[in-house]
């Protein structure tokens, strides 16, 4: 059975490729991608697959249903793009001024789109149904995951797989990771209240400036001294604003800054460090402060099983070459939510250009993907969801 | 002769307040002082006295000839106005929105502009020649003094005296000092060129907030342990800016601020020591930097024989209760430039309003003197300069 | 076969308790363990087994030929004490003031004794030779594992297994790890040489103190900003010597600390960083220093086929019930130098006290083990062993 | 009158130089000067001068009775010498191992010794007593001063003049400073309780290093930022001592340092603001610390009055070739407690030796003085106290 999907995804790569390419054309950015929703939406009306549009915002969800019982397996595909300027030179550069897909999502969606077809044209196969996440808002705070659960999307559903195209690495690697793999992304800020004056008279302010340099200091000691070393941690202050004329003491410097974790103890030892630190430093001074921690996505942690899982589901897919752990990520990423709610892993499929000079990373504005990376990662979530049903399937 | 002078003053002192309240209702900022200039200028050519428009930008310069020879005695005020809303609630408050005369420069106008009207009466009594330097734009760097004087306003000039009415000393006191006295103001401004990147991937950044913040802790040390602890001196930062997004690593950190010195070898010293911190602290991270170090004014450096001279003069001048040192004072002023050609001092005159609820600093939106302050500086000049042509002429 | 194996070192398990209590009543610390290595020596040459004595220094290493052909297999115990009262209360409490086994290597060597009686007793069985590794001084760099290699300890051995009794888990459990699993643990010296003075004129010194403590204050960047948050890593600066009287500036200060990373790449940029930042900050006040950084072990890297082959015979082992991997551990272990040279794995036995309250960590004067871990190190080394060289003897 | 006390201090010139060099040669450090002491009060009883010994300690106090009445003057010697081994090369070498009169005490006791005799010899021109006041343990707080005074050696007295020979400046010259002359010079101790471990696990400790060098870095901040820049103000930190092994966290880390400050208002500031820094870069940390200020010398403040007598008094001394003012002197005195309780003034004379090369600072251990400075002291002290009895007497 699974030689004849692998066979019939085969046949669909040129659409794969074309459908990728229109989405590349035409980015959206997050929580502004109502086309993009649109297409999706229309693809599976077309096709006569049961889906629903505006879920928890823009995103749609599309329902296979299959002819025999079995678990439910969902799959998901983020479809947002970035506020970027395409700067590559390709036929299927993006047409939108200072907007593009760097990330890759544009394929994440052509590839779940395609294997939804493939799968609606063999539903008499599936043992359960397949459910078909097509996440908006992947890329901003507080992204399209939480809500499009609370929506329901994930009502029913045993299990869900997810992969990340990933373009630092080569066309043919999987790489999983069991447990923490991608990291909480956090926000912090921060403002000194300190005492203006003159510039020449500092003994009658509480300068902001030295203030905020010295938390900026002292913060540094959190990850060095503070949290466990086997524990990756980050705290970065990525801004920093007290703009004054030159011959004033600051009265109040602005910090703001991201947070790195994966487990929730250093999170919440973190969140609390830093309010530490910023107490004591303030306290020297006799100045105030205001702080906010602001939680962004959690840690994406995979389950045992399920990784264990997919590693040997993904052994018996044509092309996968290598598979290897993945080291832990400090980038985020909103998958983190379906694996609170239900079983499942989320994995990195290798899809770096084969021509070296072109592999550029995420993010970057000539950022692209070999897109037969596509027709791996559409085979092993294909896979992926067929074995799971075989094996769990009470019948 | 002294006595007839001061009698004259005493009979002008309604007009002396009369102009002085015309001034504050039309103040200019520095370098933009064309019509109160024009307004001096028209002063004294109604009244005769040989004048010079435009002396190195809208300075005025007039000069009474005395009928005896003897020394020429130079007094100074200076006219500009500052950037601020004046909030005052009295009848001569400021018609021009956004300026304000905040520091006494229109008192200082007025004193002058009246004491040159008794003068010039009497001038068959002067044994030399009297200059009266009125001077544009002392406010901002790099001032009207420094231009003034190479416009030729010293030349024949062989002794200086200058004072600065002072809203936090009552009326009847005079505040000298031998020496430094008022601080040499310079400039610095710090660009630190780190290497940005996302805020989850420090190790493959320079952070130029981090070395920045490092930067100002360092530049503490300059101070507290570098400089010699008699040695008064400030080096402030008074801005600190890297804007950027919560999750980016700053590329860049702008940094300004101010020194204040009275010596110039603690002055080179510090231009120097804050150039080690930032190249020391930017070595470690392999960071560059662009520094630059602008000299302000000087420090106003009060000559010995001329200060004794003027606390002897200021003893036998009525309304003057109390003569005392003033502290060293970390505040700037291009007087400094005067001192620096020709021998002199310059001296503050109690000017506190009488009640102690109209009291605001300098460049307080809220600013006042007490005008009774105008009468005793233009007698402590005039008995100045008649006493010191007295005892120097070489009849 | 195993099976018998088993029983065997079942029914000397009374002995190997006896060993154990023998050596925690006589221990010698780092390279003075003499006794120890005769009691070792002895103990082989009364069974008859081939044994080399003064092995790289006070090492002990036996050999047992097996009649049939196949790999050689080295097992690893090390066997000296630490400088530690005891202080729990028991029968077999150490009787050498100051001197005490809080680290386990008594029951390492009782362990590798009686598994090498067994085995020698069995030897028709072997396919290929064992060899017995009792190691002195792993407690106190440089160690003795380097030593005892270049004494040829690891000659035609071709994989080695070892393990380390741990208190803190339960016995019962065996972890794992592959790849870097216990840190390399280097040492530097750090003098600064500033200028000395008296405390009342800093600006004639250079205060060794200053700079002392901005280095270990801008030492906690290295960790929080340069290294990859995802590498474990520790900068400890554990001793700060700048002793004088209070109205003294200090001319000099001995900073020594240490340093733990897993890989050799982040170990070489450590090393660097610390003196990038030494020098930086040094140079901020132009003092000079003198800065060691002097390798201790190397990181215990476990290689990946040994230790999957490990995690699988310890399935087999009776006693046996949770295997695990085990997170990083920031400690050292000269265990690191054979894997240099030779394939192999380094793993945990859990051997905590039954009674909850007997449970200390290592190093602790009332550290103590459950002595039934003992047998389970034994019969998993001795599965392994056996294993090994059936799965890979040519025959 | 005058001129013949000057022509009887010349034609004792030799006898104040031979006593100098008797006490040179047997120095006995503070608070140990019982010889020096006994020879003092063995010199006055052999003029028959009333002399009192053991006040407040080793002090001696003689007093001669003018034969006209008038104000009471006292003058003030130090005795005590410090624990420095002489390295002069000269006849006159100490002959006590470790200890030597390295701050010119020996001079100060022989010329008023000296003066002593001579007034003695004159006593009926005397307008009023002289108190010959000769203090122990000047060198060492608490200091004899206090002491001496709570013992009663200022009774009865009018005014007090001290002087300091001053190796640094020419003979001949007199250094005068109104106001606040010598700094306070007060002593802290401070002990960072934080938490020790393992060097490799900081996140289970409080490393008082680190607390430490982060106390150390943000006390520069009081002198820089808080303390008003006009006054002259030190924080040293002279000892900073946390000794421990390389591979251990530091369990607590000392700091002990010195404040110098001139205005009761700075010195109170100070004490509270090392206690805020303290605080704070404990509280980031949760370590506890304690902390004392122990305050030694108050600062020596001269009276305006007395100080410009002793200025015109010492226009009439012959030798006295310059009077100027001296720089304030962060370095401390216990002639201060003298000044809080009777008016008077503490002036340096100068005594550098003719030959450049024989020019030490003080406390060094080639410090020698010109003696012909003993002279110009003598002289100008005898010239200060005839002088003010002269005017100040009632007759």
């Amino acid at each position: 059975m699974i030689e004849h999907l692998f066979t019939s995804l085969d046949n669909h790569f040129s659409e794969m490729v074309k459908i990728r390419r229109y989405l590349h054309m035409h980015p959206e950015v997050s929580f502004k991608e109502v086309k993009t929703a649109k297409y999706i939406y229309n693809f599976y009306q077309k096709l006569g697959v049961d889906v629903r549009a505006n879920v928890g915002g823009n995103g749609v969800v599309a329902t296979i249903k299959g002819d025999n019982s079995g678990p439910t397996v969902a799959l998901r595909a983020d479809f947002d793009a970035l506020p970027i300027q395409d700067e590559k030179d390709v036929p299927y550069k993006s047409t939108v001024p200072g907007v593009m897909h760097a990330c890759g999502h544009d394929g994440h969606t052509a590839t779940l789109l395609v294997l939804a077809k493939v799968l609606f044209n063999h539903r008499h196969l599936l043992n359960g149904n397949i459910v078909f996440i097509h996440q908006h808002a992947e890329e901003y705070a507080p992204g399209g995951a939480k809500s499009m659960i609370e929506d329901g999307c994930l009502d029913g559903v045993d299990v869900i797989f997810g992969t990340h195209l990933w373009a630092t690495e080569p066309v043919g690697k999987i790489q999983y990771r069991v447990g923490p793999f991608m990291a909480a992304a956090d926000r912090f800020e921060l403002t000194i209240n300190g005492k203006g004056g003159h510039g020449a008279q500092p003994h009658k302010t509480k300068d902001a400036i030295v203030i905020g340099s010295q938390v900026v200091a002292n913060l540094q000691q959190i990850v060095s001294r503070k949290v466990d070393p086997i524990q990756p941690a980050v705290v970065t202050v990525g801004s920093f604003v007290a703009e004054n004329a030159f011959n004033i003491i600051a009265d109040t410097a602005q910090l703001i800054g991201t947070v790195r974790t994966f487990e929730e103890d250093v999170r919440k030892q973190i969140e609390e460090e830093i309010e530490k630190v910023v107490s004591g430093t303030c306290s020297m001074s006799g100045a105030t402060y205001d702080y906010q921690f602001v939680r962004g996505y959690p840690a994406v942690v995979n389950h045992l099983d399920e990784t264990m899982f997919l590693i040997k589901a993904a052994q018996q897919v044509p092309g996968v070459e290598l598979i290897e752990e993945s080291p832990q990520q400090m980038g985020g990423e909103d998958f983190a939510y379906y694996l609170q709610h239900v079983k499942g892993t989320f994995f990195f499929t290798g899809a770096m250009p084969a021509n070296d000079t072109d592999a550029y990373p995420h993010h970057h504005p000539k950022f692209d993907i070999d897109e037969r990376a596509l027709l791996i990662a559409a085979k092993t979530l294909c896979k992926a969801a067929i074995q799971y049903q075989l094996e769990y399937s009470s019948s």
